[in-house]
């Protein structure tokens, strides 16, 4: 790369993480960075620490970089155009002007984005999205989220919120929903979702293993607690997770019925963690859940981006802003 | 309207009827026709009887009229682009060149469209949705059918069937559906369903005025029958009825979680004859399953075209093609 290429800083800031890469004008990471988000719920310290990611990750990346442009993914409502960030849970946002307050801080634009948009848009531009018109990104973490792409660019819908596919009902009068709600995919299939399950499995001394790594504390079972379980021979951690992918095949067969999109992209930590084993299981459902002739239209993808889905979209924010 | 003025023919051809409608160049209706569709599940009888209903739509519009397109609207997979259909139940039509053959017969460009699809276009050209950019259409018959609006264009996806909201599963293991699903939207809120739901309450007593009109014929309780039985004071019926409205009203907070659509109009021949009143019953279900902050981004409305939707959005097709 010449020297006086520009380059781009995606930040992912997360409730609990912030994770910020460098990327060149081929959306190539050239470093990446992770700290904890604050304990203190006051923006001012999480700008502190957002703007500390940024220069220790850009000092990481060497010398002589110009920066082009900074991306922000955020949890929560926020004002794309006017890089206004409404309100976040556990970080002190309200209606804060986090854009404005980063361009002046690094002397370059900054831009804002709506944090599983822009790992659909990571996955679009430079991953398992790549060349794309119509498609589906389908985020799995503590709860379920997504992102629409109609005609090769991110649809937002009326308001922004489109791709809010946890919420989607799909046994109604079932599990309830953080939302208020009974029966959301969220409810069914997340790694919450998973992790109840599994507690119930643990209680009823079915996964032994989970319950000596782990306890009966659904806050400790994450992805990778889970998955060693598995591999220690937890047949109801096993089912818990089977179980989640079963319900996520429907959700997708719901996606397919009303988008008709060519392909769907499986993120986020559980996916990351389970990989291609755990997509097939969920692509499985989703063929066994829509009409006849529908099987065939739509492929199931593993992300490629993983980790850095969310980074690499908001850095490309910031990119193709410049153009 | 100048006597040199093209018109547009837009026509219906639904398993039962043919309608057909003379429009102008602003989408006016200047004359309608309905015959009903050969029980003769034979092509050329199907054709002869569609060309007919043409010609005698055209006549009563009046001489001077110069024909500027067809267009029909078709139940069933089809090649848009090469006005072939694949395939419809009951017609005879097997990868029929039905554009090519009613181009040859009038003498004027020919195109086929789905026909919810042409619904959903209708209203966006002409009736509830017009000006919209993001919104859904849902017509409620036989069974339960959609049509999404994309940047103020029909959105077809990948393969053509987008919009096949009928098939959302949003009660995983509830009512069997013909897809061969269970708890789909149409297993649960189609007229077919409040149908069954009706036969059930009329053969326990519940539903005396329809029982007393239809018998227990599920095949004669067409929208208007069900409407007389609530109004001569059948409360087995109007159960039936408001079940279906709350399911469709999931249905909606599905598609309202998916697409974040600015409208949704409801359409067929229950909405059509159930009227506002359905549609407030709707909307309200929709509003208490839609998450915290989404209930106002959305207007639900009533089809303004009603029996006419089909035709007029067959109609704009040929009068788009056109320009």
């Amino acid at each position: 790369m010449p020297k006086d290429e520009k380059v781009y800083v995606g930040v992912d800031l997360g409730a609990t993480k912030i994770l910020a890469a460098v990327y060149d004008s081929k959306l190539r990471p050239l470093a990446t960075g992770k700290t904890k988000t604050p304990r203190e719920a006051k923006a001012s310290v999480v700008v502190e620490a957002l703007a500390e990611a940024v220069r220790s990750v850009m000092a990481e990346a060497g010398s002589g970089r110009e920066l082009g442009g900074v991306g922000v993914a955020v949890p929560g409502p926020l004002d794309r155009a006017k890089g206004i960030v409404r309100y976040t849970p556990n970080m002190g946002f309200d209606d804060y002007p986090l854009g404005d307050e980063l361009a002046g801080l690094f002397g370059a634009p900054a831009y804002l984005d709506n944090d599983v948009q822009a790992g659909v848009f990571g996955e679009l531009r430079a991953g398992a999205l790549r060349g794309k018109k119509n498609a589906v990104g389908v985020f799995i973490g503590t709860g379920v989220g997504g992102g629409i792409v109609i005609g090769g660019e991110i649809y937002r819908g009326s308001t922004g919120s489109a791709g809010e596919v946890g919420h989607m009902i799909i046994q109604e009068g079932g599990a309830s929903c953080g939302c208020g709600n009974y029966g959301c995919l969220e409810a069914l299939a997340s790694r919450t979702a998973i992790a109840k399950d599994a507690a119930a499995q643990a209680a009823s001394g079915k996964a032994p293993a989970l319950f000596a790594a782990a306890g009966a504390d659904i806050r400790k079972y994450r992805s990778s607690a889970l998955y060693d379980a598995i591999e220690a021979g937890d047949k109801g951690v096993r089912k818990a997770v089977d179980r989640a992918a079963w319900w996520l095949g429907i959700g997708l067969a719901n996606l397919v019925h009303v988008l008709n999109p060519e392909a769907i992209v499986i993120g986020g930590g559980v996916a990351s963690r389970f990989g291609a084993k755990f997509v097939d299981r969920v692509e499985a459902s989703m063929k066994e859940h829509v009409m006849p002739g529908l099987a065939g239209t739509v492929e199931v993808l593993l992300s490629e981006l993983g980790d850095l889905a969310v980074s690499t979209g908001a850095a490309c924010v910031a990119l193709e802003a410049k153009r």
